[in-house]
């Protein structure tokens, strides 16, 4: 039987380890001799980067601790492969590594621009009639993969994103003075992510007081009308804002934070600002006292805080990419569908990437307020089941332990 | 016997509800009729704002939850009381209230501005024959407070910032590129809180590389160098550094970014953005990719990830405080000693409030590296211990749940 190699790219999640683990056991329940893995994606593996994960991964208690560590264990990248055409020796490269490898199976553990990689290698090995199956595991805590129901990752973030949040909300009231708190949540283009600060709201918090998502452009006069009224109601404000809300001249807002935008390798611009901005605009306007909070990439590496429910959809997403290469699949991504409305029941399929890849899905009107400043009942009761259950961290000398990649 | 009253002032921290609870615990033992809580500290005392805590903790779980919530839950103040010959109206309005109620002791949990109301109030009764006994329990995540060996307060901030910086450092380095990630840590003047960042150092974290402390100038040449020689060495630089570090001319460096920096009613100045002008400066001078991470108010209010250590006696310091006025005592603050240098035994004491109020405690120079970036083996000695044990949230909907001050 061929080898199999697995590799992670793109931004960590909290939960992308989960899918390595997930890809590692069905792996080895297979009976496939060498699991490899790429380190720091195609971009390490093109250098000749990688490891055998079976010098590892030895006993349970290092799967265990594996799901419970933050960032993608064997490193990432943000590496776009050429089109066909142009770089054929990049892929001439790499299908020799492969096949010195005796790699039959190829996994990719990554978003969009991930699966995008798997789409053009598994067409490139269709052209050269090379028997090497590729398949994609979806990550990220944007949640904007198209077909899937969700994305393994999303869920935690959400639920780090909503505890905090809920942590901010006490904190934020606990002077009797007028306040607004803005804060910042990643999510490049679609809202997903700051849509789940609505997740806040319970029996024990009255969640943030507005949401606003790229999905709809940031009206400022309509903003700064709505804190003016709530701070007439009550003391403190809160208002979660994606990092990439765009005025209506289509402007980033925080490129008037951030003077020179930088740009990523995929020419996707690095956003951040966006709640000292927002901040900014209720003091100078409203004139009252403000406080932008960005919660950066803790957000998605905040595993001590991982959900469960997140985590096991990691790890069957990355057993099921196994099963499917075994079985002859190629050119796929696995997908999460949700069988019931009521009942949350979750199953893993299949899914033609060319479809998926490069397609950015984002918060459908229905899931939107009327007001363009909240999320409906509807997104609600889709993003609640995604963040049930605690992945508790294993506790040493006080704080949360993580896996580290060394030979026994 | 006379009834008691209890307050919580200034900026909260995780388990300043734990004081509360300990406060509440000792005060029913010792069968005290009332048990007033001041709502948003003595600035809504002296408005009326006060409620009966009786009336809203009635069940061992609603003491368990109190404890496991962010936030002063009794609401807090930034009041500064007057000099007595200049504001003897307010002392003696609060006096009227105090005595209308019937109060025979009065606990005030806070950090050194509460305590100067302590020590003011303290005197005023003297002067006044009054016998009511005021009695102040530390609080602040800053760890400023004198005589103490440490803080309620502090040992969850440094839980968290530590924990944190795990997940960050692990986060900073999954790219296989060259990158310097800055964390910004708050303490007004004191570097306490930021040398926690050392304690992320274990067989499973390198720590951060970098620790600038307010105790030392911020040397901006010295600074570069050390980062520049570190990137020879490794991809990723993680440097942590305090809110109110300041440059050879005495400037913060967050000035730099804030223009008009605010001020509390203190006279204190709001400081952050120290670690967007330190990532600015490396990108500008070394040429290399920085972020720039604020903690924010998280790391005062994460109660999900509170030290049991802190919790456990935070609520010791409020019982003891409550045995003490009950006993006699009056111009006290709860103080703990640490027993032992090898195990970890603290015991409350009493100490006279003029030596602690407006006093502030910075980090010695034993427990700072000599470059002056970075912490030394023996302030981790001093601070692991206080950041052990976990008091595990309780989970309603995949949420840590919170205490809710509502009348059953």
């Amino acid at each position: 039987m061929k080898n199999i190699i697995v590799g992670q790219s793109g931004g960590p999640t909290a939960v992308i380890n989960s899918s390595l683990a997930g890809v590692f056991a069905a792996a080895r329940d297979k009976k496939i001799q060498n699991i490899y893995g790429m380190v720091n994606g195609i971009d390490g593996l093109l250098k000749g980067n990688f490891i055998d994960l079976k010098d590892y991964l030895k006993t349970k208690e290092d799967i265990a601790l594996l799901k419970r560590t933050p960032s993608a264990i064997l490193g990432s990248c943000r590496f776009k492969l050429p089109d066909m055409e142009k770089g054929r020796e990049t892929y001439e490269k790499l299908f020799q590594i492969l096949n010195e490898l005796e790699i039959g199976y190829f996994i990719y553990i990554g978003g969009n621009d991930s699966m995008d990689t798997i789409l053009k290698l598994s067409r490139y090995a269709e052209s050269i009639g090379s028997n090497i199956r590729f398949i994609g595991v979806p990550k990220t805590i944007d949640n904007d993969l198209a077909e899937t129901d969700h994305t393994p990752g999303y869920g935690s973030a959400a639920k780090y994103v909503a505890a905090s949040l809920k942590e901010i909300i006490r904190d934020s009231n606990v002077y009797d003075m007028k306040s607004v708190t803005v804060v910042e949540i990643m999510g490049r283009n679609a809202g997903w992510l700051t849509a789940a600060a609505g997740l806040a709201k319970d029996e024990d918090c009255p969640g943030p007081d507005l949401i606003y998502l790229p999905e709809r452009t940031f009206e400022q006069e309509e903003f700064l009308k709505d804190v003016d009224h709530l701070l007439k109601e009550k003391n403190t404000v809160v208002v979660a804002v994606s990092e990439s809300l765009k005025d209506k001249n289509g402007v980033y807002l925080c490129d008037a934070m951030i003077k020179n935008a930088k740009e990523d390798s995929f020419g996707h611009k690095i956003l951040s600002g966006t709640a000292l901005a927002v901040s900014e605009l209720v003091t100078t306007k409203l004139n009252v006292k403000s406080r932008g909070i960005i919660f950066n990439t803790l957000q998605r590496c905040a595993t001590h805080l991982a959900s469960l429910t997140d985590s096991n959809e990691a790890f069957l997403a990355g057993e099921e990419a196994v099963k499917a290469a075994v079985s002859g699949e190629t050119g796929k991504m696995v997908i999460l569908r949700r069988m019931k409305e009521n009942t949350y029941i979750m199953v893993p399929e299949l899914f033609a990437i060319e479809k998926v890849a490069n397609e950015e899905k984002t918060v459908p009107d229905e899931y939107i307020n009327s007001s363009g400043n909240g999320v409906t009942e509807a997104f609600l009761e889709y993003a609640r089941p995604l963040i049930q259950g605690e992945l508790n961290p294993i506790m040493e000398n006080g704080l949360p332990k993580h896996f580290v990649i060394k030979k026994s």
